[in-house]
């Protein structure tokens, strides 16, 4: 039959072969380590890419001489073996071999019973993955002669003709079929989607078929011996006698347990040596494969033989805890274990999670813009999620898109949704730093504050006071609650942080706000504050009618004395933050956003201001009208605000400064770190400069104490990196603020670009969305340009960046390709940041070490 | 009585002594050359800058001893020789040198009367000048005995020391004085305004005085032989018998027309030789000097002097005419009359000013934004004006600021005022562009739109209808009309304009959105239209009516039918556009606001149009609301609105591509360019391009007439300009449009850093508004790179500037040494623009060829 047949290319997988993972793929190498293991192993053949890949193309080999290596009328099953296991790949088919000839034979030697079961599972599977039939023609039956019969006359009625007999044959359409599924367009989407390139190549096994029917012991299982969900160590998986493949996990029915279990019958009460063997092999796996492997084992007349293994599919929480483990006992080394771990995994320890095997009712779909799940009651504003905390009863805040009013609200919510915004929008930006799981951009749910309901796409009508679930990992929302994992923040984690710490050679900081912030900043392991937002301080009900009364003073001897009442407040902030943080560095950030964010916008509002302040409302409102601004990103603010209104910097310098004095009289001397935002001119740092130097100069004086503080610049305008040159003659640090220079730089608002930035990635108009993943070759260039000349200009420079960026690993390689001291991120992300830079320094060892190692050096490679 | 005495260091003007303008002042330079032109110049010492530092600094020359040098009790004057004549200086002294005794021996030989008038000026001028006296001691009176002793006796007592007797110091006090006041901080800061540097130096002259009075035909005047406000030639000035210094203009009466004049008596009558003879040196100077000269003589006993000669002082008019005269008589090069015209001065050219002469009320001042001056009705609203208009009556627009639905309102008024805003406001720009006097930011004034009234800070109110004055070239607002100078574009204009533009080494093209602006441009010399703004020819009421259907379309098919009825309004707009240019490139920015910019902020706004849209208010109002944005400036505009809603910039191309081919027909081929405003990315570009190139194959193929185009980006995010090299792939010219790239390079919102830029430039923290001067070092620096980059990867890439700064002197410089191929900028900027680079690139060809002849290279001295 196959006329054109040419000679195969093959391996036979024997300690000696050459079989590697990137010609023959994983699984082909696994089992050769396996063999070298002297594991059971039966005959098995390894395809290369290569050959695969021809196969696709159209290339008809001698399968009959393949097959002629597995002895006279030889039973075999075909695997796929793709480069990284996690990429999946086409179904494996066993019993290729199996005809009416073979059947008879095997009725003989197995019973007719096991005769069925092994030609019918045959047919199934050539019908559905091979000749592509219909799978719900073939109901799940008992193996009886009728039903092969069935089978065999449903096959010829479809395909107009018989179930093809010759083995070679069907050999050959076994292996095509699967070679042009990988090539075909949905794998290649799936694969991709799990990070593979979309040219993999996948290789192929040919192994002897293992019955596990037939007389004697025989039967079939999986056997793993830690727990993936939690790491923890114990024997699991199932056996079933008398089956093939992984029956024993998807039937169930009639499944033993493997190790004695008090809740049934377990192999090891059967076969007590059987388990010993497979714990020996687990053991030597462990050893020598430097994993934690699940096994497939089959049984054949009491016999045992290791078809396959796999690493143990796991949670990240597993993950950490086999990792940390397997370092622990010498397997391997502190550094794999840092590197095995997804640095993105480690977030989902650090929050509740939706339990992924349970049942979801999803109603809304957003941006995944903070990690973590909450359920609570619907609220649909700041001052329903106060009163629901004040209640003791969690809520999920839902906002149109938030504003800085809603702070005290977001804190009070166990959760944030917004209509609108993106992954760097004001709502996003907040619940990363608190923490708190938010979604945004559901842009299938409109919120009708007015008539109190929430209208999602499909239908669905909630009410204030309805309880929901928001999977901040998932960008879902889902109806009612769900049951949840708690974070794992165990002793596991902990040491692989401490294991990053060592191994990074960049620093990491956080983004800490309040002493809560602060706090979770210390624990998870932050060398200190990047960066310190002040304006969230003035928010606060006492403080923000100070704020008012400050906007409408006129004179700045009448600014000034309004914000002395402030500066007990600030002080008693910042002592608190510098006690935490004793012995860290702690960046603060001046006074930044425009002053009409502390302003009411609505009727309402303005005329309660009016009351308070004793003012006409005319003249409220014109005040109002005065400070509006058609562009507050490009505003009077920052710097700017500093300068015109230097009162406003004045006092926070101070309080900076007596709370300096006060935090080191219990402690370690404090050194905090001042940041100017927004500039864009040197001239301007020079001002706030001299004006805080001073004050220094007079705290010093009037307390008869001695201090140190740096002053730095937090750079966020394009020009301000074009003249970090000049800029840096005044300022003892640079802080990259990349959500602002990305908007800038793209001229894009981050609160705006949420409307069309799905659909600008999704045609590629940009790669990515640039407030997620730092623009290397824009904003990129600006920090390369920035970073250069600053430290030309000054050498000592510290060189830092500050944005949401922070934490990404994109962002941590390109800070430290650019010699930048440290990266400050939301205190959650702090965790990530460190293992990803962790596996940065390693993987720069590696190469080093490759290079001076006698190796080809890579230069010459590339 | 000068002890320590030393000897001066001074040179006389002689043929060939060693007088230096930039060390003895140019009036002493002047001064030679009238010597070695045989005019009878009394005796001059010429003063060096040293000398004169020196005497500030305290040293004490030997006076007597250069006294000596003008014979036995000589009388001198002493007269300010700065580097530049429009620089200014410390007043002249007469008559030095009279004390009692001198007064005596005058009596006797030229009476007394002469004798107490000459001893009467030279009291009261030292008194004032040197002893820093109250100059209203001296009532002007007849040269009386009396007023001569109350003179004395006024200075004696004042000072508690008699007159001062000795010649040798009277010189020295008056060059002491002089010396001290030119350094003193009044005149320092008084020349710096006029653009000379703060250390300029000065010289002085000491001169033998001519008397002017006395026995025989007697007296002083002044003569000019063109009119300095028009540039006619005519003699002008006065002579004044028995008279001294200016008297013949100052005091007027008594005074004598110079040539014959029917309206009185002349010198000419008097003595025909002596107007012979100062028509003869008129007319030598203007040979030598090559300049119109304005000449001081004095006639002593019949016999004529020539003391002093300066440069005629001219208006921007005046200036040009000269300038244009000497050089058709041959008597400069072209070359010369184009560096003698202040570019700035050209613009006073382009529109009718208050005449400087006549009296001023000025109620209030702004930044003058829009040169020119107009008189008209007080409006405060576009309706206002456009009802004003209508009825034949001029009318000033008044406005908090202006948004582009006042655009109507802006075309109907003859000036334009707003309360806030910056150079480079929505109201300035505009206002620019149609050649409307402007003034914006104008802080001193308050509209209350609901009383109707307009309340300056001076305590005014002015209605609706009340009759003001605004001034854009000084930025006053003034009460009532006043006198005008109109427009002056003559033959003289006409010109130099010529001249300019063989001159120029890089294109200056027009900002032009409208067939008037575009004749306007044609008019004044653009070589094309660089910056076609469309958004605007959206803003008629019926096109209007279709934009708010079109966004209020929800389906793609939908938004295509709407604006196929906006096609043959386009295509007409830009087939008028075509003619008028005909011959010229026309450059056509595809459609770049937020669409919020089209829709009502009102209540009534909103129920309006949704009575137009036969739409329920809340639905208008949620898509209102949904369209507004936090940041517009960085927001859903230009190419993302053109990604997003393809079917606009697809409308847009066609009517290019249709108004091609039907303004090619009856002319030269029109090839018009497109340009892509607010590109980001490369892929912008690529999708836009690769659809418009479509079209343009689509409308070939349906007209069957072939047609070429260029298709550009206007890069104005920092991001385009760090990524020319890629942008250009995919784009035949790149013109950056500085007006938002400084507001994204500065982060900084030009309709609100009007607030701030005021102070921020005041305190030197910014040097120059960079609204108004471009800045060279940071977003000049983007401008390199991207002109760099773009030309690297593209060499016939065509680079260009199109924001407002295109027309400045410094931007010009900034392009011409970048290599760019053009600058555009609004109509009436066009002439200065290309006197400016004319200048630019004769200065450069002086510059080389003094390289080249033998002189010192540059490179070497610097």
């Amino acid at each position: 039959m196959q006329k054109d047949a040419e000679i195969i290319d093959f391996t036979e997988i024997t300690r000696s072969a050459d079989i590697a993972a990137d010609r023959h793929g994983a699984r082909a190498k696994c089992l050769q380590r396996l063999v070298r293991m002297d594991l059971p192993v039966p005959r098995t053949v390894a395809l290369s890419f290569d050959a695969v890949h021809r196969l696709a193309q159209g290339h008809v080999p001698d399968t009959a001489a393949l097959l002629s290596l597995f002895g006279k009328a030889p039973l075999v099953s075909v695997r796929p073996s793709s480069p990284n296991q996690d990429w999946g790949g086409p179904a494996s088919i066993l019993n290729i071999g199996m005809n009416d000839t073979r059947h008879a034979a095997l009725c003989d030697s197995h019973g007719e019973t096991a005769a069925n079961a092994l030609y019918l599972r045959f047919i199934q599977a050539f019908s559905v993955h091979v000749a592509r039939l219909d799978p719900d023609m073939f109901e799940p039956e008992a193996p009886s002669r009728d039903a092969l019969r069935a089978a065999l006359d449903a096959y010829a009625e479809e395909t107009d003709e018989p179930f093809p007999q010759d083995p070679g044959r069907q050999l050959l359409e076994v292996l095509r079929s699967m070679a042009r599924a990988w090539e075909g367009t949905t794998a290649r989407l799936l694969r991709q989607a799990k990070g593979a390139p979309a040219e993999a190549g996948l290789g192929m096994l040919v192994q002897a078929m293992i019955l596990g029917v037939g007389p004697g012991e025989s039967g079939s299982g999986v056997i793993q011996f830690v727990d993936g969900t939690t790491g923890q160590r114990r024997i699991s998986g199932r056996y079933l006698p008398q089956s093939q493949g992984r029956d024993a996990i998807s039937v169930r029915e009639g499944a033993l347990f493997l190790a004695r279990d008090p809740r049934g019958e377990a192999l090891e009460d059967r076969c007590p040596d059987l388990i010993a063997q497979l714990r020996r092999y687990g053991e030597s796996c462990r050893l020598n494969l430097r994993e934690e492997m699940r096994i497939d084992f089959t049984v054949e007349a009491g016999r045992l033989w290791v078809l396959d293994a796999l690493r143990v599919p796991r949670s990240a929480r597993g993950a950490v805890r086999i990792a940390v483990m397997l370092a622990d006992e010498g397997i391997i080394a502190r550094e794999d274990a840092l590197c095995r771990i997804e640095p993105r995994a480690v977030s989902e320890l650090l929050h509740s999670q939706v339990d992924p095997t349970g049942p979801r009712h999803v109603i809304a779909q957003g941006i995944a813009a903070s990690p973590g799940a909450a359920t609570g009651r619907l609220v649909f504003g700041s001052a329903a999620a106060q009163a629901s905390a004040a209640r003791g009863e969690p809520c999920i805040l839902v906002r149109r898109e938030t504003t800085p009013e809603d702070i005290r609200g977001m804190h009070a919510a166990v959760g944030v949704m917004t209509e609108r915004g993106g992954m760097t929008s004001h709502a996003a930006v907040i619940a990363r730093g608190l923490g708190v799981p938010c979604v945004v951009g559901i842009s299938d749910m409109r919120l009708n504050r007015r008539d109190g309901v929430l209208i999602t796409a499909g239908g669905h009508k909630l009410h204030e006071g309805d309880v929901i679930t928001l999977d901040g990992t998932s960008g879902q929302v889902l109806l009612g609650g769900v049951k949840m994992l708690e974070p794992a923040l165990d002793d596991a984690f902990h040491a692989l942080m401490r294991w990053a710490g060592e191994a990074c050679d960049i620093g990491v900081r956080a983004n800490a706000d309040t002493p809560a912030d602060a706090q979770t900043a210390r624990r998870f392991g932050a060398e200190g504050i990047g960066l310190c937002r002040t304006e969230h301080m003035f928010f606060e009900a006492d403080r923000l009618t100070v704020m008012h009364e400050m906007i409408f003073a006129d004179r700045p001897q009448d600014r000034a004395a309004v914000l002395a009442r402030l500066l007990p407040m600030q002080r008693a902030d910042f002592k608190r933050l510098f006690e935490i943080m004793q012995g860290l560095p702690v960046c603060i950030r001046l006074f930044d956003p425009p002053l009409h964010e502390f302003l009411p916008q609505s009727r309402e509002g303005v005329k309660d201001l009016a009351d308070v302040l004793g003012m006409a409302v005319p003249d409220v409102q014109r005040r109002v009208q005065a400070l509006s601004e058609f562009n507050p990103m490009l505003g009077m603010r920052g710097v700017r605000l500093g300068i015109t209104i230097p009162e406003i910097y004045d006092m926070q310098a101070r309080a900076i400064f007596e709370a300096t004095i006060e935090a080191s009289r219990r402690g370690d001397p404090v050194v905090p770190e001042i940041m100017i935002p927004l500039v864009s001119a040197m001239r301007e740092v020079e001002l706030v400069k001299t004006r805080i130097d001073s004050l220094a100069a007079a705290v010093r004086a009037e307390r008869g104490v001695d201090f140190d503080y740096r002053l730095g610049v937090m750079v966020e305008t394009p020009r301000a990196a074009l003249r970090a040159g000049d800029i840096v003659q005044h300022a003892a640090f640079l802080s990259f603020g990349t959500n602002d220079l990305t908007q800038m730089t793209y001229g894009l608002s981050r609160d705006d670009a949420g409307r069309f930035m799905g659909s600008y990635v999704k045609q590629g108009v940009f790669a990515e969305d640039p407030f997620h993943i730092l623009d290397a070759d824009g904003v990129g260039e600006l920090l390369r340009i920035g970073a250069e000349r600053g430290r030309q200009a000054r050498p000592e420079v510290t060189l830092s960046i500050c944005g949401e960026h922070g934490g990404n690993a994109e962002s941590i390689a390109f800070c430290r390709a650019a010699g930048f001291d440290y990266v400050s991120c939301s205190p959650f992300r702090v965790p990530v940041a460190r293992l990803a830079a962790a596996q940065l320094a390693l993987s720069d060892q590696a190469r080093v070490s490759h290079q001076t190692g006698g190796g080809q050096p890579l230069a010459a490679r590339s």
